[in-house]
Parts: structure tokens; sequence; C-alpha cells
């Protein structure tokens, strides 16, 4: 079914619904387009002052003293803090949510104590009665540096001589430590499934070859502010822009050393996060800030804060090998991958490793995967963090491969593909999945069978595989006399699914989506909920409503048979949001609801969903593009996105994702990247600098939205944010040798890259 | 046993509790002493305007025309509205919670449309940059009224000549309308037991006597402080220092015509309420400003508008007729009572009506009661509402009757008291109460029995009588994995709910009151609950805390027996916080609690309570004066409170409700009212005209807490906010008689009223 231009549906499934699927106004809508969303800076409270933050000027260097007391001296300045104003959290290890944190790496990170380990750092903050008082007085606090050798290649970070970032790290394979002497390599993951060695030895087809991706950033709109005001007795108020309250809730109570519960984080409008506002940074800050002035604090990064001291996603370094085949099948597979894991340990390297194989049934598989420190800031998720990545280096060899067996790039993919049934390197088995249909989309579509002509033009594909996480999720509902409902709900509202939450309630009910009112609500105010993050928050809190809905639906037969006087049994709830009962009995949902008060208590139903498991989504891209020989410039012409959402809550926000994903991964394939210079100093830690795709940069992205409904969720739901921005370096890369015959093994794929392969392949 | 300096409680239970009866630190204290407590006024949002409300400079009158083109072009002015601004609700009756609203009236209160009923009356409102702004632009709003003659006095605004103030108003007795000509006598009220008239025949005594009454403001610290901000669809945050989100959001829905689910009213702290704060003023008036000019806007009441614009409690006219016989049993009573409405219908006279004679067991009786219009602002609640007004005029005829049949007035009360099984002239039976302990402690108490030496120095002592309300209350529990909980309530805490609704919950759960974190939150983020007011928050919101907590033992139950692998029927939650499960398995609540979230979904219950009776509250108060012969003036020299509260939740604060509801009664008595020019102007609207109580004012106030458990109660509560400031007019007088030989008949007992009746004494 198409919908609007270059927007189609292709439905695996015969679910019929009222209200998904359709296309209502998203709820959080007007107040964005009439300026009157609040967010984190719209934060204001009475007596508030304001911090700033002063940041390590060095890539690396021990802090030798500082001195604040011409700061502190300052007039209008009310609290100066160094490191050492934090507890010391130096021997805690805190299970943080599912995971486990290291206190000591993520304090240091807030606000360094002995060493600074990136430029940008944070080494003091003061607040003042205004911003230019606080950046005035702190350019008075006098610190001493004893800088040291700067590391920030990854594989230069892994050799025996290189610098040590951190005295504390040894490499840790899976909860064991496995050397004893201090290193920049934090992590190895290994996974094996049958034996590859052998299996190389019977192929007809091995290729193998290196890859590097650059480190970028997720450039949300938004740069990071909080508000803390830490009240009289020790209890903490938190305004701020995040994915997760309930995890800034208890990074900073980890941090600070006070009680969550004493803890309320209030969450803000986000201008966006996309995996990069889920740690804290500057909340701490503000927190010890009030604390130490006695009023309310604003910290407010500024662009060049956001690029030089919050997570990017790692650049990384990997080595793929694969073998196929006379008949085109991938029988063996061998991953190295090293990630960058800035200042302290943590990149995504164990999702690359998970994922790197995930879209291939591949019957004998190694990965071998590090987590490395360099200089540079500690990462953070990025929309399937790690997997776009893997997904570079894994394509660009399959395309390889394809042209050694003289195969069709889809078709080859096609016959490989995982689908129910494979077993992925991790030991996951796959229940229905949808990757062979979005092939097929891709195979069947206009884009891949239409014409593409001129010179130095090609077309490229390349798949994508991302989790959707399950994790913890909590909803409450109240109806409203009105006959209205409440929805409210822990998952900060990132890409639209405070509309795909209230939409699957209201298919619950049989009421329309304009009746639910969804609401993101501080952490006191809802039942535990896990981090916006892992494209789980449709999934597992959409459950979550589901739940709740199925409990309100039995309440309102409940009230019905009080009021009919009968017996709850005799009563049905049905899908229009009637209710009746015997004798012909019936209500509709809004007059029932309107007699609530007048009846007895109110009616309103929490739901907590815990899904351990993870569900799985894939998408294949197919790009055309031309290349400008003269500059190595790439000019996308057309791109199309199929992507598995197993049903399509909402398909515009559906799309948007995909588009949005998209054009996030095709700014990291050809021009986005972190430029560092000798020392170790970030050069281009603005906008104008940092390359990320406009609208002149894209073709309208056209979406083919595949529903293979999953099979562990009662709408088929699927996570849609992340797995998009997988696909289109890998994609870009495919489209650039079909048109001008390069290999780019190295993101991002900038004109002087392109044109520096293009002269080296006119000189051979 | 006695707890500090003048405190005692008296117990009439063996009930044994861990949390309940202890004095923890009230959660809300730290903030509210160090200023980091956030109240209304403290409320910013960016872009916000500032509002500043016109009101009428006369007390009746029509408005001819209203030229807002001045204002509106004044720059800095974003908004101007007048009551035509305003829906239309003119032909809307609203089912208002448990109550029926007339809109057309609570519209024209918010803002005039065609008349003003009282100096201060709203007509226009401007919206600007600064409060300045918007004030001097609001003088250049040309408003002609046509005066009309004002009525002030009930009885005046009785007779068939008064002016008229609503051409809609017909007088309704219990749903019917009975008279077919406008009027100002909007309600009338009678009830009757027994044969009054024939059982006078056989009296030995018989005393009838007229009391009058002042108009007196409930003097709350906080003024009036409201800010909205109408969304781009419609929707509409307000907040706002209110004692009833829920009631706030429903008024303002009504008035606005919007739906309530499209509203979200957040609760700011509140500098005092005592019932003043449960109608709507300022909030419609921001939230129109806000829709007209797109913009938050904050609109601040300051002192005068206080007293002229919003409701104090009646002034009234009432007249008691009472007969005993020869062993000093009160036989017959009759009563007829005159409230002030105030500009619209809705004085207290009904519960002025069924509290008059509840303190004595009188087989005939009769009540008759009118609701009267007259050009002063509508009336609101005060504590106890009507109740005041009513003992004022019992107590004293009860006095004069115990002076003529020569008996103690104490064992004359005593002898005539209600208690369980009395039935009260509404009908209502009492179940258990605590009237007679109450009277047997001041009859046991060092102060009835000290020593009073000296000239024109008194005793007096008066019973008070007031409902708990029950009506609907909602909670939700968190639990921690700090081991805390967060207990989030809809009750807007005017005077320490949160430490006693914590309490409950910390007995239920047998952990410490500091492990409960009690939170008052905005009206999406808790189930309905009716206003804080009626006595009822300690008590019904109590009992959602109770059941809530029931509810989280038995799934703290059944998450240790899925850690165990056992039945959940072999599981036991113990009052020790403990669970125990089979072969000796046993873990503490705390430890239990840091597993939530490894082991499965959040735990959280929520808990909505309907409580369709009421239950009741009895004081007895006990005063010394001494009357300066030359002045009049009262000095009140010793005072003691003796009151049922069922069970002291937070001992402290239930003396601090003792103690603040006396303080607040002898304002009342000795110096508070209204004072009105010959114009309808009233002439004292501020704090050095008005006279309230200071410290220099008030001797320290004795309080003897008694505990006669409600049986409708799982911890025995009833409700103490209210009851305290019924009996002191009428304790005083008493004392004033027993000092210097005058009965007063009129509030307040000020110097000159005082003076003018020893001087009449002198002259007989």
């Amino acid at each position: 079914m198409a919908h609007g231009n270059g927007s189609t549906t292709l439905k695996h499934h015969d679910r019929q619904y009222k209200v998904i699927g359709t296309r209502p106004i998203r709820h959080d809508g007007a107040d964005k387009v009439t300026g009157r969303a609040k967010y984190g800076a719209d934060v204001q409270v009475s007596g508030m002052l304001y911090g700033y933050v002063l940041r390590s000027p060095i890539a690396h260097g021990k802090i030798v003293s500082i001195d604040t007391s011409d700061a502190e001296a300052y007039p209008g300045v009310s609290a100066v803090i160094t490191g050492k104003d934090f507890p010391d959290v130096s021997d805690k290890i805190a299970e943080l949510g599912e995971g486990v944190v290291n206190l000591r790496h993520l304090g240091a990170n807030i606000m360094a104590r002995d060493k600074v380990l990136y430029q940008g750092h944070p080494v003091a903050a003061v607040a003042a009665e205004n911003i230019h008082i606080a950046e005035e007085a702190a350019r008075l606090i006098k610190i001493e540096y004893e800088a040291l050798p700067v590391v920030q290649d990854v594989l230069q970070a892994m050799e025996d001589d290189a610098p040590i970032l951190n005295d504390d790290v040894r490499t840790v394979e899976f909860g064991e430590v496995i050397n004893s002497e201090p290193t920049n390599i934090a992590k190895r993951f290994f996974y094996e499934q049958g034996d590859p060695d052998e299996a190389f030895k019977n192929c007809e087809v091995v290729v193998e070859r290196e890859f590097r991706t650059s480190t970028v950033h997720q450039g949300y709109i938004e740069p990071h502010t909080s508000t803390a005001l830490w009240h009289g007795d020790g209890r903490l108020t938190v305004w701020t822009s995040t994915q997760g309250i309930f995890t800034v809730r208890q990074q900073v109570a980890e941090l600070l050393q006070i009680p969550i519960t004493w803890i309320k984080v209030v969450p803000m409008e986000i201008g966006g996060g996309f995996g990069g506002k889920i740690s804290v940074y500057e909340q701490p800050v503000a927190a010890m800030l009030s604390k130490k002035s006695g009023r309310p604090v604003k910290v407010t990064m500024n662009r060049t804060d956001v690029f030089q001291s919050t997570g990017p996603t790692p650049g990384s370094y990997i080595r793929v090998k694969m073998g196929a085949d006379k008949s085109g099948k991938i029988v063996a597979a061998d991953a190295y991958l090293a990630y960058e894991a800035g200042a302290y340990p943590g990149s995504p390297i164990n999702p690359g490793c998970m994922c790197i194989f995930s879209c291939y049934d591949i019957p004998n598989s190694r990965v071998d995967g590090y987590d490395v420190c360099v200089n540079k800031p500690r990462t953070n998720a990025y929309r399937a963090p790690g997997s776009t990545n893997a997904a570079f280096a894994v394509e660009a060899v399959v395309d390889e491969i394809c042209e050694r067996l003289e195969m069709d790039r889809l078709d080859f993919r096609l016959k490989n593909a995982a689908r129910e049934g494979t077993r992925r390197v991790d030991g996951v088995v796959y229940p229905r999945i949808g990757l062979v249909e979005c092939l097929t989309a891709i195979k069947n579509s206009d884009h891949w069978n239409g014409p593409l002509e001129g010179p130095n033009r090609g077309r490229g594909i390349a798949c994508g595989f991302w989790f959707n996480a399950g994790l913890k999720s909590s909803v409450t509902v109240h109806v409203n006399t009105d006959g209205r409902v409440t929805l409210v709900e822990g998952s900060t509202d990132i890409g639209g699914s405070r509309a795909a939450l209230a939409m699957q309630l209201a298919e619950t009910l049989g009421i329309p989506a304009e009746d639910v009112q969804p609401l993101v609500v501080d952490t006191d105010s809802v039942g535990y909920t896990d981090v916006t993050g892992g494209s789980r928050v449709t999934l597992t809190t959409g459950l979550a409503a589901y739940e709740a809905g199925i409990k309100i639906r039995e309440l309102m037969c409940q009230r019905a048979a009080k009021i009919w006087e009968c017996d709850v049994d005799d009563v049905r709830y049905h899908d229009n949001a009637t209710i009746t009962g015997p004798s012909g009995k019936s209500i509709s949902f809004k007059d029932l609801a309107s007699q609530i008060v007048k009846t007895g208590e109110s009616i309103s139903a929490s739901a907590s969903v815990n899904v351990p498991s993870s569900s799985n989504a894939f998408g294949v891209h197919c790009a055309d593009v031309e290349v400008d020989p003269d500059t190595g410039k790439v000019t996308v012409l057309r791109y199309t996105v199929a992507q598995d959402a197993g049903t399509a809550i909402h398909p515009a926000y559906v799309e948007g994702q995909m588009q949005g994903g998209a054009a996030q991964g095709i700014g990291w394939a050809l021009n986005e990247e972190y430029i560092y210079d000798s020392n170790g100093l970030l050069r281009n830690a603005n906008y104008l600098d940092y390359r990320i795709p406009t609208c002149y940069d894209l073709p309208k992205i056209e979406t083919i939205i595949v529903e293979v409904p999953n099979p562990d969720h009662p709408y088929g739901v699927r996570g849609v944010g992340e797995v998009p921005i997988c696909p289109p370096p890998a994609t870009l890369n495919g489209a650039i040798h079909d048109a001008v015959g390069v290999r780019m093994r190295a993101l991002p794929m900038s004109p002087p890259r392109v044109l520096h392969e293009l002269l080296k392949k006119d000189g051979e």
C-alpha cells in the first residue's frame, strides 16, 4: 500500500486494526511547532544561579594543583567546586539498572580528580549570579598540569608501550580479569561457532580486508542542560533533558552517594538524544553546585562543550575475513574489532561483535573484539551503537565476494540471509524475522529496478541489523470523567513514542488516539522504567500500555456491573468501546466514564512489565550516487530504505525514523569525523567544521515499511529507531564502487579520501 | 501521657504502634525552613508574562461599557481580556466532584460580564512583559458603571424590597424551587426531629437569644498565585497554590469549556488555605490571558486583592432558643440561621444547620437556615465552615441556661453531651465518638481545676463539632531499590499531611517513617483525589495509603516466592518488615527491595478509595481571660484545647492543628471583621487594619489529645484540622461573662463592643 510520495507499506500479515496504522497528529506536536514545548534550557527556578564548567585544555595530563581562591572571591560567585568536592567513589562498582558501572570512571568523567584524559575533561565549576560572572570567575582558577603523551589511535593504544590512561584498568573477558598489568584494553569479547579455520580451507572465495571508521557525534540539536536544586534535608530535584530519567536518578544517586528515593528527576522535552543523552554529565555538577551554594543551579553546555566533552560514538579498526563456496553460500567468517572507548572503558564493542555477522546464516564464524581506552571523550551510544561500524566492514567484504563470484549483490544476500532458525555467533537462534522480506522488497522496488544512467554513477545495497531491547517499563492509566484517558509513562519521548504508546492504548480500549493524553512524568510519579534506547519503547512500554488497557477494560466492566447490580461475569467489554450487560444493557466507554466519580472510587490501572529477552530489527538500503572524479565528492541521487517494523503503529513516525536514521548514516558515511591535531586537540568542535548533512545534501529518502509481526508482542511491534543508521555507509560504499570502481575502507568517504583512492586507482 | 510543655495525650484504647504516635521530622520541613520550598509565586516559565486584574471600584453596579483599546495599544501589552472573552456558561449547571456548581455564578465571579456585585469584582485583565506595564495599561481601560443600591446586611438582603443581586436566583429548598420571583435568598434548609413546640411548653427554663457574627477572612500568608500555559493544541498547564488540584482542573475545564483530560494542574507548596483555596479565582484568568497572548502568564494577587476579592467566611444572623427541664436535660431547641453568601449563592449554611445542635442529645429540635446574597465577595470555606458561627450562638444560650439552673457549665454539658447512639437533627446517628471523653479531659485538667485569681478575670468553656468528610483519594506507592518507598499522593499538603500519610504507610509496611518519601504530584500523575478539606486527608488518603501498603506487602511476598521458587502461600510478611518463607528462609524488606530490578518488573501499587460517609470530630476548649474595664480589651491568660483525634498519627502536628485552629478562632472572637463604609467599600483590606492575632496576643495554647479511635478507619484516625476553630468565640464569651458579667451577642468581641456592653451594664 503506497502512502504519499515514496512511501510504501508491505504487510506480511492480515491483522486489522482501528487505530494502529493510522496517522493521527502527534500529541506533542502542537507545543513543538508553536514554541511552547519546554526544553532543558527553559527551566527557571526562583533564586537560580548559573553554572560554568571549566574544562581541560590538554588531552592527557596530571593535575598537579588547583587554586580556586581567586574565583571564590570574585563578586557574584556563590560556589566553586572541583573533583575533590564529590564523594570518593573510587572503590565502588555499582549495579546500575541491568548493567554494572565502574563509579570511579563515571565519577572521574564528570569531574577529573587527579588526571585529565581528554581535551574538554571537566576540572572545576563555578556557580554565579549569571553565566558571564561564572565564566569570568572560572578563568581565575589556576590549574597546574603535568602533560603526558597522548594516544588517540585504537591500535596504537593497544600496544605494550602505549601511554596508559587509567592505572586501574585490566582486561576483562566475560567477567574474568585476563591480564595483570595496567593496560588500555579494558575488555575482550570472543564468540565462535563451528570451525571457521577448517571451513576457510574449503572456500571457493576468501576475502579479508581491514577497515577504519572515525569518531562521530550524534549531533543532537539541543546541548545538554540540567538544573538542580539541593533541598535543605539532602533531597535533590534535577530538571534535565535525558533519555532516561531513572538512569539519571540512579547515576546521580551513586555519584553523590545519596539514596535514590531522595532524588526526583523531572524530564524536560529533549532536543534529540540518539543515545548520547543516557549517561550523566552536567547533572551531578549542577547538583553539587546547588549543594554548596544552597541555591538552584542551571548548567548548560555550548556546542563546543558538547563536541569536546560528551560521548561520541567510537572510531574503530575492524578486520573481516569471509569465505564462500562455489554456490555462493557463505561458509566461514572471522572478524577482529577494536573500538575506541574514549577516556574510560565502555565502547559498544560487544554489540559490534554480536551484530557483525547477524544478517547472514554462517555455519562457521568467529568474532574477537576489544574495548580500548584512548585520549578522546568517553564514548556513548549512537543509534544502534557498534553496528554501523561493523556493517560498513562486513558488507564491503560481501560485495567483494559477490564481485569475485560474479553474483548479483542482492541475490547473494537473499541466498545467505538470516531467517527464522538461523543461529547467530553469540548463540541466539532467531524467531520469525523479516530480513528476507526486506531484501525482497528492495528487489521488487521501483528503485532497484529503475534506470541509473550517466557517467560516474552507481548503485549500492547493504543490510543492517540491530536488537530491540526489552527491559522494564511502567505506565499508569487514569480514566477521566470526560471519557478521555491519561497515559502516564516513564519513557522520555525522543522520537514520537507518546503517539505510538497512546495509539496502542487507544487500540486496546477501542477509543480514538486523540482521546488518550500521553504524558511523560518525573521519577516519583510512575513506576521504574528503563532508558529510552535500544529501540525498546514502542515495544516494551507499548506492552505496558496494552496490559494497563486490559486492566482498565476489566475495571470498567466491574463498574458497569456495580451500576447495573449484576454479576461482572455477565458484563463484556467490546472492541468498539461499548460495555454490555444482561437484558440488553449497553453503555459506551465515554458514558460510563462520566459516571465514575458518582459511583465509586476512581478508575486507574498501572502495569509494570519486564521483558528479559531482546527482539530483532533488520533493514536493507539501496542508494544511487554520483562521484565527482575531479574532487571526490559523492552526491546521493536516490535513497530507499526497506525495514521490518513488525507492525508500524504510526507509519509516519516509522518513516521518520527510517529517514532520520538514514540521513545520519549518510552524514557518518560521507563527511562526519572528529579531526584532531598532533596534540590531541579537537579542531572542528562546531557545526561549521563538523559537517552534518543538511537538506541540500540529501535527496528525499524513500521508505518501504515491511510488516513481519514480532511474535512476542501483542500488536507485533518491532523497534524501528536504530537500525536505519546501520546500512548507509556500506550502501554508499557499494554505490561508489559501482560508480567509479574504488572500494573505500575508511569512514568518512569524504572528498579527499575518495579522490585519493581515485588517484591511486588511476595510478595502477 | 504528657509530652513537652502543656501537651497531654489521653488514650481510650490499647493499640500499640511502631510509627504512629511518634514525632519524626516532617518530610517537607527542611525545604520550608531553608527557603527552598517552591510556592506559587516562585513559578517561572520561559517567555512568561505577568497578568494584572482590574477590579471593580464600586460594590454594586451595571457595566455599561468597557473600552480596552488604549490598554491594548500600550507598549509591552500582549493581551487584554474582559468577561466577554470567556465562554458563555450562563446556562450550564456542572456537577463538580460530589456537588453541583452553578457555572454562571462561578464564571461571573471570575470575571464580571454585565454586573459587578462587590468592590474588587474582577472586570478585566492585562498580560504584559512585567507587572508594572500590566498595571499601567489596566488603568487605561475605560469602564462606565451604572451604580446600584448596595445591600450588605444579611437580614436587610432578605427583605422584599432589597436590591436584588442576581436576577436568576430563586430560593431552593433541598432541590425544590420554592419561590418564583428574583430574590437574594438562594437556599433554605430545614431540619426537625421530635416536637420542639410542644417540648418547649414543659421546660423549666427557656432561653432565646439573637447573635451576629462579622465577615472574617482565613488570613493565609500566601496570596493566590497561578501561572498558566495554553498549549498550541488547546491543552493547558496550570501551576497553582491550591487545596485541590482536581477541583481546579474541573472548575477550569468547565469555565473554559475544554476537556479535563487536556488540563494538567501542578500543585506548588501552599502558604495556607484553611478552605479559602478551593474555588478558582485567578487560574481561569491566567489561562485566558495565556490563550490570547500565546505565552505563559502569571497572575499574583496582592493582599488587598485577597481581602476584597477572595472568599471570606460569612457574617451571619442566628437566633437560638433552647429549653431544659428541672434536671438539667435539654429537651427542646430551635434555631434560625441566615448566612451571607456574598455575591453569589453558596454560604456554608447547610453545615451550619447540621452543626448547631450537634454536641448535644436533644430529643426535640428544629433548624431553619438561609443562604443569602449580599454585596460582599463570594464566601468560601474557612475551617469547619458554618460551625463556628453556630457554636458561638448555641454555647452562649447553653451558658445562660446553666446560670438560670445554677448548674456547673461543664457538668451540664457532660449530662447533655452527644454520644454513641445520639440522633442528630439531620437524622445521623453517631457511632462511637469522643465528646464525653473531651469534656472529662477538661474536667480533670490542671487548667479547669487550677486557680484563677484577680479582678476582671473569668473562665469559660465551650464545645465544638465538625465532620470528617470521606470522599475519594488515590495514592501510588513505588518500592525503590534502596529499600525506601515513594508515596505519590494527590492530596495537596496544607497542614503536615505528607508526614501523616507517610507514617501510616510506614506503619503498614513496618519500615521507618523516614524511609517513606511522600510526594504531592500533578493531576496527571495520580488517580482522582478530592480536595484537601473537610478534615478528610489524614483519614481518607491515609486509608488509601494503608490499602496500597497492604498490596505492597502482597507483591513483596510474591517476589520473595519467585526468588525462593516456592509457593506464595508459604511466604509471610511480618510487621517488622521481614519476609519469611519455607525452610527458615528470611529476608528484610530492604534486602528484597534491592533485588527488585534484577528479579522482575518493578513493584508499585496504587489504591483508590471512596468513602461515602462522613465521620465526626469534637473538641472542648477552656479559656481564662482578663477584661480591661476601661477599654474593653480582652486578654487571653490561659487556653486549653481538648480534642478527640481518634488516633494522633503525628501528635506534634495534631497539636499544631489544635493550636492553630484555636488561634484563628481567638482572632475571629476578639478582633477580626470586615469593616465596610456606607458605600459598601471595604476600609480595612490590609493586615494593619484587619487585626489577626500575633504571638503577642496569645498565650501558649495547651493541648490534650483525646484518642477515641474512629471505628471506620484501620488506624482509628479522625480528622483534626477544623474543629479547633469552632469553640473559641463561645469559650471566650463565657470567660468574659465569668470575668465581668456581660454576655456578648456579636462577633468580634472587640474592645469597643465589650466596652459598650460594660457601660450598658453599669448603666442598668
